[in-house]
């Protein structure tokens, strides 16, 4: 007997027969005398088509009136699960972010979670009812409904059982696990058993997208044990929770991200302040950057090369023009034919081996290496778009045939 | 400048269209200087997707869950009223039943409200903003959502005007005020500028589906002055109030329901306690009674005839089947080819002259009269359904020629 919190994203709840089988899942384990309480997504397309019934009306509306409609979305779909549950004969009752409390800042469309009681949701527990909660939403201090912005539903699902100290949190996707490449990619690919929390951070900002990273960051904050698990089959998935043994390493998976481009200036002034003057430059244009990567010019200048993220590229431009009438440099160029390949394990910076091995995989396959940076749990190279599926399977095949 | 409350039903505010036409009722209000509070029902046809929605799962839905769901509706319809207006530049703000403490008492799907707080309501009107407030919800004790049932949307806004002493409260329909009959069947109706309480709610009661009749007795006991009119044609409604005076006699208005259906029992003994219980069974099966009629039978036996709603007449069999073999009685009839046809009007208990020439219209047109009722303010007759629309018209005649 435990106390479950168990997550279902909009894919999971979109029609009737699908409320109807994880209504199943959610009855299996209560059975099983675990308290559980149950957070939902909006059904399926429900969010797109009341983006549409907006948009018809104007393209501007305040993001505080778009919270109030967007918030009807996850209303739905509790609603319509409890009374599935209440058709199994399961004593059930749905909740929405105000009514537990869920108190969030006031930046509407993005709010971020302050605080939730417990009371309501402990009550209902009580009585031995499943409780089902509406991811996704919250309430501000001026009793405003605010939303949570992306991958919402699992910071929500994460912070209840962080608030309940549950004694898991079921994160329920239409994957089976992480694993250790993408499987669409690299058939040897399999799923991990156990992974710790900054391995799945890395793995999910470079695009293994299974977990939105808020939820992974409020998990090891709050040691929150986390399972990704598939809501079609049956089956255990990964677990998520604090590495047992540091000093072990471990690749737990390769990830990819093509959604990159390369920037690189070229003939900057070797000075002091130079690098600061480019990236105060992107700051003030709001462009994240990545990978950084300095390096000796000719003649006395450095050129400086990073990465930012596709979508930005037009921005990176207005930034740099305008740069270039301020700091005289020589040229600029963006690539974003390039791709991003990295590993992750915990240890890593402890084993100068594996970065060595990770180099070797890609000599094998003839791919050239044009950025490379690491941290403590990862090293990431960046290459040619083209090897990027190429390279994935060379490195999976040296780590893990 | 006054403070007015209006409300809108679903039909107009069924797609973007009509809520910017909508929009544009309201900011003229606002424009001229007016306080405005808005209550709004669930667009067009939404309640009845979201019950099918519910029915795919489970026709037993819990009422506490189909109120989760239902009161969806409305706040899809205040954030969409919202973002018209901030199109035009009209401060806005869209608020829930909870948002604005609107109370109620626990029966889920046909709540009765017990309070509204008016800080939220006022502070918002005093920052010079139109206040958009989801109809037809509120909250009970535990905290959860509940509806107010048929024509709660009405009630919503008549609650609030009452309780903010607003100066009007404008009932927006799709025609265009309280007519002496039914235009479709009595062409020569005309649209009264103004009628009692009363007489709406005698006129809502025989059938006349203007206004709901809680919203006109609770708009009757806390004295809201209501208008009725449509919100198609920009013209004045009619007028709902209390009396100027009593005295004078006046018929407002010619109804027909024909959901209706006579019951007629036949040979009862007559001895004290027959109709009693006669009708504590038609109380223990949930049936209401409307009119009734007792007459000396043959051989000291009486006969007892009511009428039901034609909903009822399956459950009034099954309850007179079981009376039967309780109360021995000759026989039972149901007549569901009737209707019934009222006059209303003020004050007309003083005036006997008025039923007199209802009959004599009556009797001009051959048409029979099976029962008679009276009230204060009205005089029904019950006749062959098929003699319904010609009896409307030859009373209209009569009164209005």
């Amino acid at each position: 007997m435990a106390l479950i919190v168990m997550k279902f994203g909009g894919s999971s709840v979109a029609d009737a027969q699908k409320i109807t089988r994880v209504a199943g899942i959610i009855t299996d384990s209560w059975s099983e005398g675990n308290d559980v309480v149950v957070v939902l997504s909006a059904q399926g397309d429900t969010t797109d088509e009341l983006l549409e019934k907006a948009a018809e009306i104007t393209p501007d509306a305040s993001k505080r009136e778009l919270d109030m409609l967007l918030s009807t979305g996850e209303q739905i779909s509790i609603a319509l699960m409890a009374m599935a549950l209440e058709k199994m004969g399961i004593p059930v009752i749905s909740l929405l972010g105000w009514q537990i409390g869920l108190q969030t800042n006031s930046v509407y469309g993005k709010a971020r979670i302050k605080s939730i009681k417990t009371e309501r949701i402990q009550n209902e527990l009580d009585k031995r009812r499943v409780v089902i909660v509406a991811g996704f939403q919250g309430i501000n201090k001026y009793d405003d409904i605010t939303t949570l912005g992306r991958g919402g539903s699992d910071t929500t699902a994460v912070a209840i059982a962080a608030k309940l100290n549950a004694d898991l949190c079921k994160i329920y996707t239409d994957v089976e696990g992480v694993y250790t490449a993408d499987p669409r990619i690299v058939p040897d690919a399999h799923k991990l058993n156990v992974i710790t929390y900054d391995e799945m951070l890395e793995l999910a900002s470079l695009g293994a997208q299974v977990l939105n990273n808020r939820s992974v960051e409020m998990a090891k904050r709050y040691n929150v044990n986390l399972e990704v698990l598939s809501s079609y089959v049956r089956k255990p998935g990964t677990i998520v929770k604090e590495a047992a043994n540091m000093e072990e390493t471990k690749i737990s998976g390769i990830a990819k991200d093509s959604n990159i481009a390369r920037v690189a200036l070229v003939g900057l002034k070797d000075e002091p302040g130079t690098a600061f003057k480019v990236f105060r430059q992107m700051a003030k244009y709001n462009i994240d950057i990545d990978i950084i990567l300095q390096s000796i010019g000719r003649d006395n200048t450095k050129d400086i090369s990073f990465t930012v993220a596709k979508p930005d590229v037009l921005r990176t431009k207005t930034a740099l023009e305008e740069l270039h009438s301020l700091l005289k440099f020589e040229s600029y160029s963006i690539d974003d034919s390039v791709c991003k390949v990295s590993i992750v394990g915990a240890g890593m910076i402890n084993s100068p081996g594996i970065a060595a091995t990770m180099f070797e995989a890609l000599y094998d396959a003839r791919i050239n290496i044009h950025m490379i940076s690491t941290s403590e749990i990862k090293v990431s190279v960046l290459i040619d778009q083209k090897h990027g599926e190429r390279a994935m399977k060379a490195i999976h095949e040296k780590f893990f045939s």
